[in-house]
C-alpha cells in the first residue's frame, strides 16, 4: 500500500466533464430575467481634460434605461492600497489613455446600448501625452496626475549589506541594461460582469475573478455598502494569469447601473476592450550590476528598475516590491541593493501578470549570469550551482527558505537535456538555462488567511466549503483531492462549495501563487478536524485506540488489519444518531511578515515557502532570417509534493508556451498611445504548431508546511523559460539580445554588427 | 442593565421590509431563462383502474416539450417511512381520489400545457369508492390498495398501567364519541415548484417547504440520485402549517420534466389544486373513556381513534402516534390505553397539519373533562388543577417533563378573563376553557439534529449558516436574534444563510414545533463556539481572565467595567491578523427516544421538552339563529423564554384565529369524493371582522435545555382554543356539540332537543 490513497495520483479533474462537453456555464453564458446590457464609452485620446459630457440624447433613446458618468461615483477611487488609489470607476475631469472609461449605458439590448454610446457628446481639451517612462520622469514632462511630480507613482528602495563595499571586493563587476515589453494576459474568456441588486438591496455579482473576497471589498467600498451586502458568486473563470485580481470599470458600472435601474445588468468586454481597458504586464527597463569573485561567487548585486506603469497605479506597487522577494532565495547574494521607479505614462494600465515583476528581472539576471560565466570562463551551470541557496538557509533579508530543490532541478535539467553536447552543436543550434523561484503568497494583512468548513450528509457524502477560486488551474479539483486524502473518503463522494463570498469563508484568492499552500492547508485543516471526529466515533465503536486507526478510501480501520474497521458512511450515521454530526472547520495563514509596498522594505519572512524551477531550452536559429524555433524544453520543477502530477505537468507546459510567446513573439504595438494589435490575429501568441517538445520533471521536496508537503506549481517554469531561450539564442548565434521579445529583426541586426 | 441585550426584546423581523414592501420573491415570482411551464392532469374519478393512457396527441402539440405518466417513475413510491410508502409520483394502474395525479406536461407556456392536458386520453375502469372510514373498515368494503385488507393503513395500540383495573377503581366513568372534520391548511401561497437540472447533472429546486433536507431525501430517492446531487434552495414560504412537510407530485414532476427537457420547469398549483391535491387534516372519530375519583382525580383513560386517512399514507402514521405524546404531559393519567386506526378512503390524502393529531383529541378530552366536572359538581378549573402534571414529573411512559407552566397558565387565564363571572352571565353568553401542550420535535432518527456554522468577515459582520427553514413564523429572525445575543454582536451586523441543502448543514426542518428548541440550540452552540474564540483573543489583548469577560452589543469588556474592553470588529481584525479567523460550529439534538410509529410504542422520552397553554374563550350565541360570536380570548402560554414577545403574540393570535375557524366555520364539503368548496370564497376561513378581542399572556418557564430557556411558541393556543370555544358554547347554551365544526344548524338542532 502506498503512502497516500489519492494524493500524488493522476486523478481526473472534477470539472473535466462539464468543460470538455461545453456544458460549463461561464459568466457570459448567464442570463437573468429582465436583464439589461451595458456598454462603456472609452476615451479616444491619450491625454485630455474632460470639459463636458452631454448624455441627454443617449438618455432619450428608446430602450436606454440609465447612463452614468464619473460624476455618478462621487469621487470614488480604487487601487490596491488606500494610499495608491488613483483611478475612478469612470474618468472624472481627465482621461489618461486611449481606452480610459468615460461613461456607461444600460439598455434593453446590446445594439441599443451601442447606439446610445454614439449619442453621448464629450468635449475634450487635448493635453500633451507622454509614452516613454524615462521621458515621463523628466522634470518638464507633462503631468498625468496633477499632484504627482515627475509622474513617479511608486518609488521603492532597499539596501541589504554594503553593496558598494561588495563591488569593491569583487574580482569582476559588470553592469547591463535590459528591457522587457508590455504583454497582455490573453485569457480565452473576455472580461464580463453580471450584476443584480436584489429586492432587499443586496448586490449579487458574477464576474471572472481571482478573489471573490477582494472583489467584494472593492465593490463595497465603491458603492458605500456594508461588506456583507455584496455577494460575489462563484463563476467559472476562463483564465486569469494575474489579470483578474482587480476590480474593473465594467464590474463597478454593471453594479451601479443595476442599482439605478433595479434590473440585472451585464457588461461584456470585446476582445479589444479586454486587451486595452483592463491590465497589461509592466514593461521594465532594468539596470543590473553584479560583482563576483573569480570563481563565480556572487558578492554584490544592484538592480535599478524603471517600470512603465501606464495611466494608473492598479496593483503596480506590488510589482515594484516583488522582484527582490523572488531574487534572493535563488542564488546567495551577500550584499544587495534594489531601487525601482514606477512611472505613469499615457498608456493602458499595467497591473499583475504571471510572475508580477519576477519574469522581468529573471530575464536580466539569468542572461547576465551567463555573460559573467563567459567573462570568467565558467560553465553557466557551474556558476549557478556555486551560488545556490540551500534548504534551511537564512537570506540576507531574514527570510528562511524552508525547502529548496533548486540544486536538484539544475542537475536533473542538465542530465535530462542535451546540455552535455553544448559547445559541440552546429552554428544555429543552441542551449540555454534559466532558473526561477516564486513565493507562495505574501502577506495581505488581515486578509492573508484562508478558512474552510466541511460537513457530511447522512449518506456519508461530504461537502467542502472554501473561498478558494479556480481560474482554470484545477484548484477546485485539488481541494477535493486534499479533502479526500485527509477525510479518507473517495473523491466522488465529496462536493465543493467554493468562491462565493456569502456561503464560504474568507480566502485570499489565487494571487501570488498561494492557492495550494494557503487554501490547500485550510481545507486540509478543516478536514483534519472532521477526521478527528470520525476516528473518535470509530474508536468508540471498534473499541480501539484512536491513534491506531487510519481512514482511507471510505473506511476507517485498525492500521495493519483493514478487515477490523467500519465504512465511513456507517460512522457518519452513528455520528448523526448520537447528535454529533461531523462538521469540520479550519484556517491557515503562513508565518509571513508584511512587505512594505510603499517603501520597498522586504525585511523578514516574505512568504511561507518558495517553489523552484530550472528550464533548459534548445533552439534552432535560422541565421539568414533570424527565425527562432524552440525545439526542446526540459522543465524541472520543485513544487513540493505534486498533488496531481497531471496538473503540475499541465501547468508547466502552459507556462512554457506562455513564456515562449513573451520571449519570442508577443508584443503590444503602438502608434503613440494607440494600441494597434488588440486581437489574437495580430498579437502573436504561439500556436499549437509553435509548441516545442517538452519534458517536465518533478522534483519533490516535501515542504514541512505545505499540505502533504505541496507548494506552488509551475510559475518558475513560466519565468525561467524566457532567459533559457535568450541564453540558447546566444549559444546558437553568439549574439546577445538585451530586450524582449527576441524577434528575427533584432537577431539579424545583431548578427550584422557581430559579423562586421 | 437587563440580563440580555437582545433576547426577550421586541425586535423587528429581518424580513419585515421585504415582506411589507412586497419586494420579497416567493417561488412563483422566480423565473429562469428558457423556463418551461408544467401542468398536471388529475383523476376525475374517486376510484378507478387506469386501463390506458394515450399521450401521443399531447406530445405532438406545438410547444409541448415533454409528457410523463406513472410509467416514467419505474415504480417509485413515496411516503414518510419506507414501510408505509404507498404513493407514486403519478398514479400507476389505479386512481384513488378525485385529484389523484395521472400525467404531467411541460410546455413553453401555461396555455399550451393546459391544452396538452386536454389532449391526453385516459381510459378508466370505474371501481366502487368508499368515503366513510368506519365503513371502509368493514370486511366487504372495496379495497383501495389491493394488498391492504379492511383498508387499515395504520393500526397502533399501546397500554400503560392497567386501564381496566383503573376503570374498576374509579368512582365515575364516562365514555363519549366525538368527531372532527377535514380541514385545509389554506396557506396564502399556493403550492409551486421550480426545478432545474444544471449542466453537471445536478438538480436544483425551489419550492416552499418545511424542511429542505427532507425534500432533498425524497427527490434523491425518487430520481435515484446521490443525495448531494439534489440541491433544495432557500425560498420564502407563504405559510406551511404542516402542509409543506412532504414532497408532492408537482415537486417530483417538475424535476423529472426538467431532466427530460434539459430546461427549467415550473409547476404552480391553482388554489383548487392546492386544496385538493396536496394534503388535508385527518378527520378523527374519537371514543374517549375516562375514569375518575369523586374528587376529580383521573384514574384511567382509554382513547380509540378511527381516522380518515384518504387515499394514501403520507405522514399519517405520525398523526396516529402523536396524540398520546401530547396527552400525557398535561394531566396525570396513571393508566392509559390508546388505539388508533388510520383508514384509507377515496378522499384526498390526509397528512400533517398544526397539532398533527393533538387538536382532535384535545377537543374530545377538554370537552369530556368539563362533562365530568359537571357530573361531579366540580368547577372545570378545579378538575384541571387537581390533575396538572408538575415540572420534573416522570410520566407513565417514562418521559420526564423538564418544565411545565400549565398550572400558572390556568391560574393566569382565570385571573385575566371573566372566569369569575361564569355562571352569572346571561343566557347566550358563555365561558369555556381548554388546555394543551406540544412536543418540541420528536426523534426522526439520524436526521433529528440541527447544525450550524458561523463566520465573520474582516469588518466584524457575522454570517450564520443554518439549515433552518422559515415558513413565515419569523424563524430566521429568531436565529439572528439568538446569534446576536450569544455573539454579543448587534442584529444588524449578522447575515443569515439558511435552508439551502448545499451550503447549510443538516436541519430537521420546521416540523413538530422543533425549530426554536432544536435549530435555535444549534445556532446558539455554533455562536458559543465563536464567542469562546472571541473572548480568548480579547482576554489576551486585555490581559484579563476569559471568565471575567462579557460580550454585548458589539463589545467585549471586563464584567462590571464596560470601559475596559474592545469593540468586537477590532477583535475580529486581531483574529484575522493572527491567523485565527473566528469560525464557529455547533449541533444540537435533544435526548429523545424514537417513537415507533408503526406500533404506537411511546415508551421513553418522547421529546426534548413541551410547551403548554391555556385558553379561555368567551362567546355570545344567538339562540335564535345559532350564530356564535367569539367575543374574547385569553390565551396564556408557557413558551419557555419568549425570545421575541412580538412573535410569540403574533403566533398566538394567528393560532387563535386558525382554531376559531376549525371550531366554528371551516369544513371541506363533499359530494361523494368530489370536493365542493375548494376556494377561499366558499371554504369559511374567519375574516378580520370575525377576529375576537385577544389577550396573550406569556408565562416564562425557563426550560433548562431550551436556547436561553426557550421552547416552542403558540401551538398549544391553536389546540386549546377549540375545546375552549366548545365548552363556552355549552356554558352559553347548555348544549354539548360533539362534532366539529360547531355550526349554527347543529346548535339549533341541539337546542331543539334540549328544550323538548
Amino acid at each position: 500500500m502506498t503512502e497516500f490513497a489519492v494524493i500524488g495520483k493522476r486523478v481526473a479533474r472534477i470539472d473535466a466533464p462539464e468543460k470538455a462537453t461545453g456544458a460549463a456555464r461561464f459568466t457570459d453564458d448567464l442570463e437573468l430575467p429582465h436583464m439589461l446590457h451595458g456598454k462603456i464609452l472609452w476615451s479616444p485620446h491619450a491625454h485630455a481634460r474632460i470639459l463636458n459630457i452631454d448624455t441627454s440624447r443617449a438618455e432619450r433613446l428608446k430602450g436606454v434605461r440609465a447612463v452614468i458618468t464619473g460624476k455618478d461615483w462621487e469621487g470614488v477611487k480604487y487601487g490596491v492600497f488606500p494610499a495608491t488609489r488613483d483611478q475612478h470607476p469612470l474618468a472624472l475631469n481627465k482621461v489618461r489613455y486611449i481606452g480610459d472609461e468615460v461613461a456607461a449605458v444600460a439598455a434593453v439590448d446590446e445594439d441599443t446600448a451601442e447606439e446610445a454610446l454614439e449619442l453621448i457628446r464629450v468635449e475634450y481639451e487635448l493635453l500633451t501625452p507622454v509614452f516613454d517612462p524615462e521621458e515621463a520622469m523628466l522634470e518638464n514632462a507633462p503631468r498625468i496626475h496633477d499632484e504627482i511630480p515627475r509622474n513617479i507613482s511608486v518609488h521603492v528602495k532597499t539596501e541589504l549589506g554594503d553593496v558598494e563595499k561588495g563591488f569593491r571586493e569583487s574580482d569582476h563587476v559588470r553592469e547591463d541594461r535590459f528591457e522587457t515589453q508590455a504583454v497582455a494576459h490573453c485569457q480565452l474568456e473576455c472580461y464580463v460582469a453580471l450584476a443584480n441588486f436584489d429586492a432587499s438591496g443586496k448586490l449579487e455579482i458574477w464576474t471572472p475573478n481571482q478573489s471573490p473576497f477582494t472583489k467584494r471589498r472593492a465593490l463595497a467600498n465603491a458603492l458605500k455598502m456594508p461588506l456583507d451586502d455584496v455577494r460575489v458568486l462563484r463563476s467559472y473563470v476562463g483564465g486569469a494569469f494575474g489579470g483578474r485580481s482587480e476590480t474593473f470599470a465594467l464590474d463597478f458600472c454593471a453594479a451601479l447601473l443595476s442599482r439605478k435601474t433595479g434590473r440585472p445588468v451585464k457588461i461584456t468586454y470585446s476582445r479589444e476592450e479586454s486587451f486595452r481597458s483592463t491590465r497589461q504586464k509592466h514593461p521594465f527597463v532594468l539596470y543590473l550590476k553584479t560583482g563576483v569573485k573569480r570563481d563565480g561567487t556572487i558578492i554584490a548585486k544592484a538592480l535599478r528598475v524603471v517600470a512603465d506603469g501606464g495611466a494608473y497605479n492598479s496593483t503596480g506597487p506590488i510589482a515594484m516590491t516583488n522582484p527582490p522577494t523572488m531574487l534572493l532565495p535563488l542564488f546567495r547574494i551577500p550584499n544587495f541593493r534594489y531601487e525601482a521607479f514606477r512611472v505613469y505614462t499615457n498608456k493602458p494600465v499595467r497591473g499583475a501578470m504571471r510572475g508580477h515583476g519576477s519574469q522581468q528581472f529573471r530575464f536580466a539576471d539569468d542572461c547576465q549570469m551567463d555573460m559573467i560565466a563567459e567573462d570568467l570562463g565558467l560553465d553557466p551551470v557551474e556558476i549557478r550551482l556555486k551560488n545556490v541557496v540551500n534548504t534551511g538557509e537564512r537570506l540576507i533579508n531574514g527570510s528562511v527558505v524552508s525547502s529548496s530543490g533548486l540544486r536538484e532541478c539544475i542537475e536533473r535539467a542538465v542530465e535530462s537535456s542535451n546540455w552535455s553536447k553544448k559547445g559541440q552543436l552546429p552554428r544555429g543550434r543552441g542551449l540555454g538555462i534559466g532558473c526561477a523561484c516564486t513565493t507562495c503568497g505574501f502577506s495581505l494583512g488581515i486578509r492573508s488567511s484562508s478558512s474552510a468548513f466541511v460537513k457530511f450528509n447522512e449518506d456519508g457524502q461530504a461537502t467542502v466549503i472554501t473561498g478558494t477560486q479556480d481560474n482554470g488551474q484545477g484548484n477546485w479539483s485539488m481541494m477535493v483531492q486534499i479533502a479526500a486524502e485527509e477525510l479518507g473518503v473517495p473523491m466522488k463522494d465529496i462536493r465543493l462549495v467554493a468562491a462565493d463570498t456569502e456561503t464560504t469563508p474568507q480566502d485570499p484568492g489565487t494571487y501570488s501563487m498561494s492557492t495550494t499552500f494557503i487554501s490547500g492547508n485550510a481545507v486540509k485543516a478543516a478536514c483534519a478536524d472532521a477526521r478527528r471526529q470520525i476516528l473518535e466515533i470509530a474508536a468508540e465503536k471498534l473499541e480501539a485506540n484512536m491513534a491506531d486507526l487510519d481512514a482511507r478510501k471510505g473506511r476507517v480501520y485498525v492500521r495493519g488489519s483493514i478487515e477490523k474497521g467500519l465504512d465511513i458512511p456507517d460512522i457518519i450515521k452513528l455520528a448523526f444518531a448520537s447528535g454529533r454530526p461531523i462538521m469540520g472547520k479550519g484556517s491557515y495563514m503562513p508565518r509571513m511578515d508584511p512587505l512594505n509596498f510603499l517603501t520597498g522594505n522586504i525585511s523578514g519572512q516574505n512568504t511561507g515557502t518558495w517553489s523552484f524551477g530550472t528550464v533548459i531550452a534548445e533552439v534552432q536559429v535560422d541565421t539568414e532570417t533570424g527565425k527562432v524555433t524552440l525545439e526542446k524544453v526540459t522543465a524541472v520543477h520543485d513544487c513540493g509534493r505534486a498533488i496531481n502530477p497531471n496538473e503540475v505537468e499541465g501547468q508547466a507546459e502552459g507556462s512554457v508556451v506562455l513564456g515562449q510567446g513573451q520571449a519570442l513573439t508577443e508584443k503590444l504595438k503602438w502608434d503613440g498611445g494607440l494600441l494597434l494589435n488588440a486581437s489574437f490575429l495580430d498579437y502573436g501568441i504561439p500556436t499549437a504548431s509553435d509548441t516545442p517538445e517538452m519534458r517536465t520533471i518533478i522534483v519533490e521536496t516535501i515542504d514541512p508546511s505545505g499540505p502533504f508537503g505541496a507548494k506552488e506549481a509551475a510559475e518558475p517554469i513560466n519565468v525561467a523559460i524566457i532567459p533559457a531561450i535568450a541564453n540558447a539564442i546566444y549559444d546558437a548565434t553568439g549574439v546577445r539580445i538585451h530586450s524582449l521579445p527576441i524577434t528575427p529583426d533584432k537577431i539579424i541586426e545583431a548578427l550584422k554588427h557581430s559579423s562586421s
